[in-house]
């Protein structure tokens, strides 16, 4: 795309400036507009060291009111911290909400670029990179919002010029890296590959704008007009629906609720004596994995009364409270629903060597949400492939993902609901809302037992625990994040 | 403390488990009532290397359910990103929401007693930060906090024995760095300095309590029974007023709003002129005081329709979009209103090189929250003294603050509402809630007069902008600006 780039006709001066005008209002105007349709405005700025980004960012936000919008600027290089999360995560982190602009100066381009540069980056990482890189943009898309790409592209005479100019006065002399020096004396090859990155994210979702930079406020009229068009654009498919993608994953044969035999159970003796061993073991793990810095995730959904808490009790008194958290998840705060629905949780991750434990999940989508009606139907059916390729990324970077369905019978839950509703210290643990799930029952299997199959992957598959006997399903699930953290450990090597 | 530090006298195995049993089910029985009286609850864990304290830690949060309680662990030094920041910042983001636990494996002290260990922590420094570390602790009990401060305590023969152990499992060997290791070499230096650091904040508020934990059920039985009491003692004088601080701090003589002459303006001609001059000027003092690490905070109040918004856009429009932010502060988001009222501004610091425009501030609390009974009327009397002391402590960390009222009278204001009522674009910038305002003119103007008169200290003095030429102001806020981010730039030297 660069190498063969066509110049532009640039308008003449009077022109420029007249366009400029219509344009930077045309913006002004689209921002209650923007607010109205709760659209969220990510706007990436790529491109050469010195190709005046930054000048053209300030440009840009002065059509749009502080309230409406936030610049995030990011380092090439992650810190020693971001480096225990997923490349992506310091950048989800950022995405702007509902009804507001985010402007990044450098987005996950320039990490990629920058690494294959000073060859960090191997092919094979390139290409798995280049993968998550267009399955989230293609997330965040089909999930309203719209994203705008801008590589500012600069001649390697022009950059030279700015350098020097920058290297001259003591206080603009920070703003040049030894990366803006290398980029320069390798120009050539830097093109060759921001070429290819620029083709190979390429997307009809999210295509890439390339700037003539040249010149300031030609460079300024270029973004503002693509970005003013790619704001009309959006706001007129806002909120259609969007294809449903076929689930290609691996999947593990895992059975439907109903033909789970729900009769296991354990004597006390039994339980105690296991829950021992199994948490002596557990905690022996829990320093190994530390050591070999894998991140671990363990997810929890089930009926309400199915014993969840109890359950995850039993794993986390195993483990040093320096290493693990337990997540809470109940419906989303305003700053959080004004978001993409995975953002709460890419904010929750474990760093690597640590566990993060959900206590209920990501699935809420496709059960609480779909059910209720409070995301589109279009949403939820899109949520399946957009939760495998969420657990495939965390997966890739080496997390063990391990999801437990904590099963019992209708008429255990009664039981249960009764002795809450009974027992004074257990009465909080009770609501109508457990009363009025209860009701719907069968809906609620049919949409569990819908996601179970379309979301148990090889990678990330889910387990049953048959919890009518608590002590069994206790007693199973220690069983099961043992042998996966094990074998997690053993792939890691010494 | 620590060295006269007498002997406890620990109970016989029966007596010490019947205890562990009683005060573990207190624990589990206060965690409701703590939710019920959202009763914030921090607890610090600090001690000596391989004292226990995980361990501890890991048996206390058994007794709570994962809902109400969180463990932050922290590392004795700051990373780079977080030495921009004043050394409270990493830890007051952390801190507990109303109803719940925080637990920290070491907090403040660490940080503190490392650096005098190793010599980075002058004598004056150790000084002004236990001054910064007394006040905020006293801040954040004043604000309904539960504060408890564990120091676990072992001698230099069972740490030796402990690390030896440490040290011999190649899973736990991790867990010993060259502190420990150096602490145990220097053992009676090191019980010096944790005890004057002990003596020096063993205040009313939030006193320390003395863990012995040589043994670990006795340590815990410690803990646990300090706890309930600690939680017991809270919850009874919950939200009971605490006692007004004298405002000590040197203040800035200020006029009152009513004697200050409205009648100031700017010739158009004169005013672009200027503006064009000064907003050059500011862009390479920004460029300057980025190279110096100085961080700038510049906090806009003012009557509705005063003009500060366009007032912070002639600011802003000056600035590098990669050096500064403006935060719009809006009522506080739940998970905001949930914590100490300054937390969303610890928050939202620049770090140091950076600009933080706020567009309204923390002075909401003795304004709006005032005068809508949204807080107690105990609470917006101490706040006055509480934001000093906030301002201070990022004042003697080097940053500037620059504080403005945007004043216009009565008339004014009206023919401005009156404006954007009939303007299409301008109406989303008036509310009913702004018409309800103007009604309590008269009580605001008294608000805002005791707030000027209270909070103008010497090192972030108020400055008013007369605007009824909205010009006129916008000059007078660039020109402050610019002298008082020259004289930081002049004092922080080349």
């Amino acid at each position: 795309m660069l190498k063969d780039f066509a110049k532009q006709d640039r308008p003449d001066q009077e022109e420029l400036k007249r366009r400029l005008t219509e344009e930077r209002a045309k913006l002004n105007a689209y921002q209650m507009k923007i607010k109205e349709a709760k659209l969220p405005v990510m706007v990436m700025f790529e491109g050469w060291g010195a190709a005046g980004k930054g000048s053209v960012i300030g440009k840009v936000i002065k059509n749009i009111d502080p309230r409406f919008f936030q610049v995030a600027t990011m380092d090439a290089k992650p810190s020693v911290e971001e480096r225990r999360m997923p490349f992506l995560h310091r950048y989800l982190v950022e995405i702007p909400e509902a009804g507001k602009f985010k402007f990044f100066d450098t987005c996950w381009m320039e990490e990629i670029t920058d690494g294959v540069c000073d060859g960090t980056i191997s092919e094979k990482d390139y290409e798995a990179k280049i993968d998550s890189i267009n399955t989230i943009e293609r997330q965040l898309c089909d999930n309203g919002y719209l994203i705008m790409k801008f590589f500012f592209h600069i001649s390697r005479k022009e950059q030279k010029k700015r350098i020097t100019a920058l290297l001259d006065n003591e206080n603009t002399r920070w703003r040049v890296n030894e990366d803006d020096l290398w980029e320069n004396k390798h120009y050539d090859e830097c093109l060759a590959i921001y070429d290819s990155y620029l083709k190979d994210t390429n997307r009809t979702a999210a295509p890439w704008y390339i700037i003539e930079a040249g010149d300031k406020k030609w460079a300024e009229l270029q973004v503002l007009t693509y970005l003013n068009q790619g704001i009309d654009t959006a706001l007129k498919n806002h909120a259609l629906a969007v294809p449903i993608r076929q689930n290609t994953f691996p999947m593990k044969k895992t059975p439907l609720l109903k033909d789970v035999p729900l009769d296991k159970e354990i004597s006390d003796e039994d339980y105690k004596k296991k829950l021992k061993e199994l948490q002596t073991e557990l905690r022996e793990l829990h320093n190994e994995l530390y050591r070999k810095k894998i991140p671990v995730i363990i997810a929890y959904e089930g009926w309400d009364a199915a014993g969840k808490g109890g359950n995850i009790k039993r794993i986390a008194e195993a483990l040093d409270p320096r290493g693990y958290i337990v997540h809470p998840i109940a419906s989303p705060e305003p700053h959080e629903k004004a978001r993409f629905y995975l953002w709460r949780f890419w904010n929750r991750l474990p760093k690597s060597g640590h566990i993060a434990i959900f206590d209920r999940t990501w699935y809420g989508r496709v059960m609480v949400e779909r059910l209720e009606g409070f995301c589109s139907e279009n949403d939820w059916q899109r949520a399946f492939n957009e939760m495998n390729e969420f657990e495939k990324e965390l997966s890739d970077c080496g997390a063990v993902i391990i999801k437990f369905w904590v099963q019992i019978d209708k008429d255990t839950q009664l039981a249960r609901f009764t002795d809450r509703q009974n027992t004074p210290e257990k009465q909080w643990k009770i609501t109508d809302e457990d009363w009025r799930n209860r009701e719907k029952w069968d809906l609620y299997e049919a949409a569990i037992d819908e996601m179970i199959q379309k979301t148990s992957t090889t990678f990330a598959p889910w387990h049953i625990l048959e919890s009518v006997d608590k002590k069994y399903a206790r007693i199973k699930a220690l069983k099961i994040v043992i042998k996966e953290i094990k074998k997690a450990c053993e792939k890691a090597g010494k």
